[in-house]
């Protein structure tokens, strides 16, 4: 039933060339064996990782490929990249060509990977406000994806996971003050069904046990601090719960993500966006995963920005686009197999 | 400058008897060689002391004292106990008589720490609800201990400490939604300055860095997610440090408090309640500490409830006394060795 059959090769979009996109997919290669990756390519510029490579002291071969079925061959003893376009390699200095070139390089990827030519996208870094000079008017890869593959942005459900902890924000890139207010039953529903759902399908969990974070101090101490976590969590619990799945809540955020806390769930439903991110960011700093749920493809990418500030001094750490090509990876084995 | 000078004792309050406060107070005894505790004694009820240490295994001494100056001779041999009422010991059953010898040994040790009796003041865990019925009118013992010392509540501020990270939450027990409406610049400012000035008297930080969080996510990412950032916390952050005080922010805060971000500052200051308690629980769950900064006397709690659905059953850990009475006991030497 788990046998792993031969998968596709992964394809995974540059990130602005001005970050550290560029440099850690070559420094993820370079740990390919160590870490046991599935076979993966770039979508990009060669010369541009290449030179990102050797800036960090990686000299890794980098091959140009005309198409995604010639990365497995290749991937064993260089890296693979699919030219879609030219920038320089200028780290720290972002620009319209680099932005150009990186949205280029997503919207490759997705499609190779809608069309069944790559198993799964991992996203490499952009910077939102950078490429919306170039006319991208999404508010970030997520909705890209999303919109690419025909999903409403409300049914595409960001999932932080790292090796401690799984987290699912129900509202994210909001002000705090406005959270309360976006907030519904049916939101709060329908991000955790996905969520279950694709804790199964993508992560093996046959039965999720959901934990849902309240909204205020102690879950609201009965009302005297706070309405929205009787009124509006606790009716959505019951909903998931009648729909078959274990969740439980409205609960304390601040006791639900110490060692013993987290062995009792899969995954954290969270209000907002620092209530997940704290948590995440506390314990798997360097190898935290964004995965986007509900989704009809398997889409990751490292849980952290551009970091245009060291980009080119060789310090940023490649934990988390190892993490993310794994976890692509294992999701798209697990898809592949029940398919 | 450092040299240790000969302590009076601590003094500490039973804590509710139905709940693991008496039981934690024999574990901490029993462990004060092993710890190197101070010398200290509860305030309480003898009988029901020894009751719940036995409840745990615990055959210890328990003797009954008259007056805090025979504690220091009593300490190495046996708990001290100051008898100030009576309750019977049933552990998860609270009820009003039990109530009241939690207040009433609250009430005496405040008022011998205030005497210059007993070197500083170590609270046991009360059930607010349960001190509401008989006649207690404050939010907590927090605001009891400084209104019983003349501070107002606004100059009282709450830290928790633990090994790796101390907080500072500047709203605390309020809803969610009402937090970005009771910020205010004069608020953070004042809560901050009295932080810094308590980490240079009573923890021995001779210029303390504070990093002081933004409320919406990624500080606002210019006014795009909330104004307060830039509009209430940023002038805060100028007004410290046009005093003196090396004070950052609003940085945001989920990257606050990994490691390598919290060797950087000593004491962060949050804004509310989950964003102080997340981090801290996550980290340093079995041994956080609830310090009151503000007041002329030193008062730590261990920063946990009273566990009412365990108490009794010997599975309660004692870390996060011992570390109160620690606390306790290092910011009074502090305080004694530079008076």
């Amino acid at each position: 039933m788990t046998v792993r059959i031969p998968l596709l090769p992964l394809a995974i979009s540059l990130g602005d060339p001005a970050g550290v996109g560029p440099e850690l997919i070559a420094a993820a290669w370079a740990q390919r064996e160590a870490e046991g990756l599935p076979p993966f390519f770039a979508v990009g510029n060669r010369d541009l990782i290449e030179a990102a490579a050797r800036s960090r002291g990686l000299a890794i071969p980098v091959v140009a490929i005309a198409a995604p079925d010639e990365a497995a061959a290749v991937f064993p003893h260089a890296l693979p990249v699919l030219d879609v376009g030219t920038a320089p390699w200028a780290p720290g200095q972002p620009d319209d060509a680099g932005a150009a070139l990186a949205l280029r390089a997503l919207e490759v990827a997705t499609s190779l990977v809608k069309q069944g030519a790559a198993a799964a996208l991992v996203t490499g870094p952009i910077a939102k406000s950078r490429l919306a000079r170039i006319g991208f008017n999404q508010p970030g890869q997520t909705e890209f994806v999303a919109e690419a593959c025909g999903i409403t942005p409300e049914n595409a459900v960001m999932m932080l996971a790292g090796p401690n902890l799984r987290v699912v924000p129900v509202t994210v890139h909001v002000a705090l003050r406005d959270v309360p207010f976006l907030l519904s039953t049916e939101l709060i529903r329908s991000r955790s069904a996905i969520a279950a759902a694709a804790l199964t399908r993508d992560f093996g969990v046959a039965n999720p046990r959901l934990a849902v974070a309240a909204l205020n101090p102690h879950a609201g101490e009965d009302g005297r601090m706070g309405h929205e976590d009787a009124e509006v969590i606790a009716p959505a619990v019951a909903a998931l719960k009648a729909a078959g799945i274990d969740a439980r809540g409205p609960l304390p955020a601040d006791t639900m993500f110490h060692a013993e806390a987290r062995a009792t769930y899969d995954a954290a439903i969270c209000m907002y966006h620092d209530q997940a991110l704290i948590p995440i960011k506390v314990l798997d700093f360097d190898e935290g995963v964004n995965v986007t749920l509900g989704l009809p493809i398997i889409r990751t990418s490292p849980d952290h920005g551009t970091a245009f500030g060291i980009a080119g001094t060789g310090t940023a750490r490649p934990g988390a686009t190892v993490a993310a090509i794994r976890m692509a990876g294992e999701c798209a084995a697990r898809r592949a197999t029940a398919g």
